[in-house]
């Protein structure tokens, strides 16, 4: 049995989160749910938005998952109660859990697109006291505390980052790419207050598949969304490949980024191609891809995730035994609780004991300083 | 030695390919070439286009390859004279060559942009004769002929498929997705005759990377052109997942499709994905998915090819020995020319020769029935 550290579940909020942190003028405007034709729904400023079944499949048998949306009485309780899910993570000897946000996407940019850029600061910090007082604060030796920011602006974003890292945050929830959400790319130094901040506080930079806002769906009108899923690690090749080549892990070379949800097999294909093109394109391309070999910033500055991958597993001297973490995405489809051990035991089969410890838990011990102690 | 089979490598088109084929009318309109500013510039329905000289860097040191349009006779001769082409594969004892069109672009989709689609035709049908009788010709046991068609119209195209069939074409060049193109898509019933005309000649068809006429460029207007670059096995994976989803291998079964350019160490991984999603979402995407599983569909109906992929090589038996080809890209940035043998020698060590030989040329062989007795 391992001790596992999952570096990437989901959580889905509870209704409370902003109505108890909101002041009360707010309130209305804020995140709050209601009920209509049997569903219920979140709503914020007028909009009134949806909540994705697949998003909470955790504990119902595999012919009910559906794209539809769910009252919180079809979901298991550990969806969205912080004690039901310790419960539930325990029951793997999951003894760590690092959670995405739902509400707000997995990168938090709901807020991004708030008119009311201050009631937008103020959900952006109220889903960050709730993270510490209403969701880790349930089993804080469990939850490992991630934070969102403020995207629209990196000098309110670094306070926060660092505001959070001093009650205790290990993570940001940040974005794979920040160009289709027509904010200004990792290759200006407009970012800069933001990776100073992660870098001198020790947060780690997470970046979950998808939340640029794009999936690869190369026939969106007729193909399923099953087509973008297949792809989604496409999505983290390409964060990936740009933000490694940008002026970043250059200009900050302590930083941390972790690849949420990307798997890992396609990691030792994708640096071999960057290496090869690095070494051939020199002449034209020299100062653009900079002096480092891709593959030594990937081994310094990035790590991967995996659920259940076989190709990745026995690729993992090619990545690094030292940049690998585990995750259960609890509660989506990927999920393999609630069989984690039996998945991974299966998954180590011919992987040293060390290195599988290093995998399950001891690389995510080491990134995220964690047991906090 | 291996006898080398290469599925992958590039015409330059010399000067005459057009003019000494359209109907005199035609002469002006069709692509011809012209000087200007001590450059050589191809013309075409009043448009001058350009030529990369990345497209043709063979035989130059690495820190003279670069971005500019480029004259003829700044390129070996091999890049556009077929005899001298025959001579330089010669030396890599290359006894097999696939080329795709450049000025035509990798998927023939120039002439899709053509306003007179009389013209477009009489240029597509053209460059196919070309094909036969301007570069085969020169060696007929070396070059594999591969041809173009009228993307605009799936039963011009068919036709021409079948014309050429006749005249011993062994491959088709097509687009890695039409949708990007102004299309329909694959997932439509539009392209069933071109499908069935090559189902039914046996015409495999061949994908480059880069045809849809979108490359992965995540950051297009900071980030150098090398980011597409490290990045093109994705398009190359979005084209494999989106068609092999598609209803067409499922309609054509006996359809070959050949994925150019993309590499090969990323299949494994993509497969085991696409694979892992097909079993977790039956529940709502079965009927989108299809009763197979997307491995058994690429092992039916797919091809990979190679240059220098170390991790594709390792992975060999998960994407299936037989499914592996090998190419030489000539005369383009990757090409291991005039050392194929020595790169191929190193990439083999650990591969046992009859391996090595389906992968060099065994597999190539079979596929596009090489050479023709």
């Amino acid at each position: 049995m391992y001790d596992l550290i999952s570096v990437d579940d989901h959580i889905i909020e509870p209704p409370d989160v902003w109505i108890d942190r909101l002041p009360r003028k707010y309130q209305e405007a804020g995140p709050h749910v209601v009920e209509a034709d049997g569903h219920e729904f979140w709503e914020y400023e007028g909009i009134r938005g949806e909540t994705m079944g697949l998003n909470a499949v955790a504990g119902k048998p595999i012919e009910d998952w559906n794209m539809e949306p769910a009252r919180y009485s079809d979901m298991i309780p550990g969806c969205y109660d912080p004690t039901a899910r310790a419960r539930d993570l325990a029951a793997d000897n999951i003894v760590g859990s690092l959670c995405f946000p739902t509400l707000p996407r997995f990168g938090g940019t709901l807020f991004l697109a708030f008119k009311d850029k201050v009631l937008a600061d103020l959900c952006v910090k109220a889903y960050n006291d709730w993270m510490f007082d209403g969701w880790c604060a349930a089993a804080p030796d469990l939850f490992i505390p991630m934070v969102i920011c403020q995207l629209w602006d990196p000098e309110l974003a670094a306070a926060e980052i660092r505001r959070c890292a001093g009650r205790g945050a290990r993570a940001l929830a940040f974005v794979e790419n920040t160009v289709p959400l027509g904010l200004p790319s990792f290759y200006t130094d407009h970012w800069d207050p933001l990776w100073r901040a992660c870098e001198e506080t020790q947060t780690v930079v997470n970046l979950h598949i998808g939340t640029s806002g794009q999936m690869v769906w190369p026939t969106p009108e007729e193909s399923g969304f099953h087509i973008p899923i297949m792809l989604a690690q496409v999505n983290a090749a390409t964060a990936m490949v740009n933000l490694l080549q940008s002026p970043v892990p250059r200009k900050f070379p302590e930083i941390q980024i972790a690849l949420s949800e990307g798997g890992i097999g396609w990691i030792p294909s994708q640096l071999e191609r960057c290496d090869r093109m690095w070494e051939r394109h020199q002449g034209w391309a020299g100062d653009d891809m900079g002096p480092e070999r891709p593959s030594e910033i990937f081994r310094r500055n990035f790590y991967g995730a995996f659920v259940d991958d076989e190709v990745g597993i026995e690729l993992r001297h090619r990545i690094g035994v030292e940049r690998i973490m585990w995750e259960c995405d609890y509660p989506h489809v990927e999920a393999p609780w609630p069989n984690s051990q039996v998945v991974l035991d299966k998954l180590m089969t011919d992987v040293p004991r060390d290195e599988a410890e290093l995998l399950t838990n001891g690389n995510a011990r080491r990134l995220y300083r964690w047991p906090k102690r």
